[in-house]
């Protein structure tokens, strides 16, 4: 019951919605209007306390000022935990419980590393592709590591709101730094749309859903997605079986037919196969885009997408999935202000410590491809180029392999790197070719490789997803692993 | 999409279980298994490779170590913006967006004050009583700067889990310091039990209700609350519309008797009236305890709480309402993986930043009640002397007024102050005693003062809940209003 909600909630929905209507950020309450019409009011005696004559202005006398913040520990702290060497396989942060014998920190070793220093490959270790786990950034803030850190005292924006005299859930300098990145990278235009957020982009999928279900009362609104389809999509539409929405299979996509309206949610690039998809224009019912993967070191960016209802996600921009960041970008007024209220009702909003370490980590992309920027390379060519290997390291391994198929993926021209790009997927999805390879998952697993399969993503046991995601050291293990089985065939 | 899942959401829930059963907390994922069984099996091999000869092991050089960390520039940016004077009545943080015509950044006033460092306190600025924003504890914050301060650099626990070879979503920091917190305060078991977190307890509320309910299935299990009751709880199970369970009112609390199961969820104490409240033993159905005020700030603690569902958060203990961080705790393993599952389908998890923060800000906390501590005030002492002086404050102002009355409160012992502690409720739950008076919210309105109406806590117009939770700066400006308001009637 922390749960004490917010005023936005508590105030009338129409009463919050006519204060905010044409605004394309809701920055002002009910109270803010109330405090500004006293404001006015109260002109004259402001006047007379603005006056320069000091005895009618009351100041505190600067000896109530707070003495300088005290960081110096926290900082000792943090700097100790980085300090820790653990061979580049392994992490120490400043709330890494173990203590090693010589009073130093343990380190946290990433898969298959062991020792005290993380050293140790074991060896045969299961290659675990299974989740999109966006680690191949950490090795670009560690090497950038004045990059994105952030220092944040005890009484950092403490209330429900970010700040008082708003009713924002959100941080202003989070809500410019989205607009300014999709308007350098050109990847989506957000001029005069409304922007909503969530505890990362899982919770807006089923806050928009269920939103736009709520526009469309009466019925149970079907959700539909092509397979194959990304596993969230479904799992969520099923898990909380609202009497409003539910989870229907293949879209019906008839051009301009007026039916019964459908939600349908489509990935693009998709995700597992990482193709670009669009639905044809006209198809009656809501189509909410999942852009989280539309961004230049995954696929060539071709334009600056404006559809009606686009999801984005820090996870796979920035690497930060553990900060639970997604935002969708909005044309109605009245289904932002509904996906709004889901986010009240079901979180009250999202942390805002993510919320700041988001706008620095954002700032500090906007900044490397800035003018007069240090030279140093921009956090999109870092990861195309990992990718962009990593693919090619693929169909090395698979060129003239008739057991297995990769999706085929072609070079594009990328209006933001300004070129030909390279394919960079941040999946493989893998199809067993053999007859009695009916279950890929599985001869993938008997190889010693963990993978995500079909039918997890509406679709046959016959494919299989890879992730290509992980850090370095998961990527060449997998590869080893596929080479061997590759070897084997 | 970024939304791409955990694997403990991958892995079918009963291989997932099996892994997790008896073990108080879920540290083992299947793929660690494979990992140790697979460091078994090649015993040997690792020995080779441990062995003292060098050759045998490949260490990276040292020169492939990273450089040091180099936070100074956000250790400036942040000092700047905390050296920003804003008069005691606003702030300035590090993502604060406006500037001042001299380069400096602009102060964010607090309500009803205003001018460039906020020294203009606005006249009759309207008392926001409405919501339970726990901004008084800023002032503790503020004063103890070098406590709970975090330094985040862009590489902390960047995945979905905390850390690799886990499958745990919460850091082992965040819950060894709520097990200590809650042993050192004596308020609440958790020995044996399991503890689950939310974003905010506002999610567990849904998330332990939909769990709940899916333990019975085949019918619509009756969520019940004794009225008044915080809003949240109806308006939480009302609004997503579950198949599985809805709003009942009253709770049916026949002893002994048994009949369908019911879910009751109770505050303790209560919100609005601040009450100590208790479901008799043996009454059939699922009690789920609300603990978020049972702290001896705002209580005597008079037991260690050991109900099989309890509700806990942060903001109300140290006031960070943004950080979003609740917890419950669990007597029951199958409830602990359903309540793990929901978290997981809707938020996959909760922000990383803020589980840092908030094991940072409760390790502060068990720190300043050690031995050895540096004879500062504890925020315990500062919060109840706070809140104590606001309601014998309360109490002068209504004394000897029949037109309203508070809610009566007695003091009580309590074991953690080891003393009589005088009441420090977190609200005033007025009631307006003259006939007219019916709308006892429109009354105080009309006063100039917002509070949380009777029936969004499900009972009459005639009472009213006033925020004892807030600023210095706002609890006065309520007590102004109320004394005029007292002095006309």
């Amino acid at each position: 019951m922390e749960a004490d909600d917010t005023s936005a909630r508590l105030l009338p929905l129409a009463s919050w919605q006519s204060t905010h209507k044409n605004s394309t950020e809701a920055k002002f309450s009910l109270r803010n209007v109330v405090l500004y019409v006293s404001l006015l009011v109260n002109l004259p005696a402001l006047v007379i306390v603005f006056h320069p004559i000091q005895g009618f202005l009351w100041t505190p006398p600067r000896s109530e000022q707070p003495a300088a913040p005290q960081w110096a520990e926290a900082v000792q702290a943090a700097e100790r935990a980085a300090s820790k060497w653990c061979s580049g396989n392994g992490n120490v942060f400043v709330d890494t419980v173990g203590i090693d014998a010589d009073g130093s920190p343990s380190c946290e070793c990433n898969d298959c590393f062991a020792g005290p220093d993380c050293s140790l490959p074991l060896p045969d270790c299961v290659a675990d592709a299974i989740s999109g786990d966006p680690l191949l950034f950490e090795a670009y803030w560690r090497k950038n590591s004045d990059l994105g850190a952030v220092v944040i005292p005890a009484w950092y924006r403490m209330g429900y709101q970010t700040r008082d005299v708003t009713s924002m859930p959100y941080t202003e300098a989070l809500v410019a730094s989205i607009r300014e990145l999709h308007a350098m990278v050109g990847n989506a235009v957000t001029e005069g749309r409304y922007i909503a957020f969530g505890t990362g982009s899982t919770q807006l999928i089923n806050a928009v859903i269920h939103s736009l279900a709520l526009q469309d009362p009466g019925r149970v609104t079907p959700v539909v997605s092509k397979a194959p389809y990304y596993n969230a999509y479904y799992t969520q539409t099923e898990y909380f079986k609202s009497p409003f929405y539910s989870f229907s299979g293949e879209p019906d996509r008839k051009v301009g037919q007026q039916g019964p309206a459908q939600i349908e949610v489509i990935a693009s690039p998709n995700n597992p196969t990482t193709q670009i998809q669009e639905v044809p224009q006209n198809v009656s019912g809501h189509v909410v885009y999942d852009h989280a993967y539309y961004w230049p070191h995954l696929t060539p960016i071709t334009k600056a997408v404006d559809y009606d209802i686009m999801l984005f996600t820090l996870s796979k921009l920035t690497g930060h999935a553990g900060s639970r960041i997604g935002w969708v970008i909005l044309k109605d007024f009245d289904l932002y202000t509904k996906v709004l209220r889901y986010a009240d009702v079901s979180t009250i909003g999202l942390g805002h410590e993510a919320q700041l370490r988001a706008s620095q980590l954002i700032r500090t992309i906007i900044d490397g491809y800035s003018e007069g920027n240090s030279g140093r390379e921009g956090i999109f060519h870092f990861a195309h180029d990992v990718l962009q290997s990593r693919w090619a390291k693929l169909q090395a391994i698979f060129q003239n392999v008739s057991r297995f198929s990769l999706q085929e993926l072609k070079p594009g021209y990328c209006s933001f790197f300004k070129r030909v790009s390279d394919p960079s997927p941040g999946y493989a999805w893998i199809r067993c070719n053999r007859e009695e390879d009916a279950d890929c998952s599985a001869v993938l697993l008997s190889a010693g490789i963990i993978g995500r399969a079909g039918p997890i993503f509406g679709t046959t046991p016959r494919y299989v997803r890879l992730s290509l995601l992980k850090r370095a050291s998961h990527f060449d293990n997998l590869a080893d692993h596929l080479l061997k089985l590759v070897a084997q065939s």
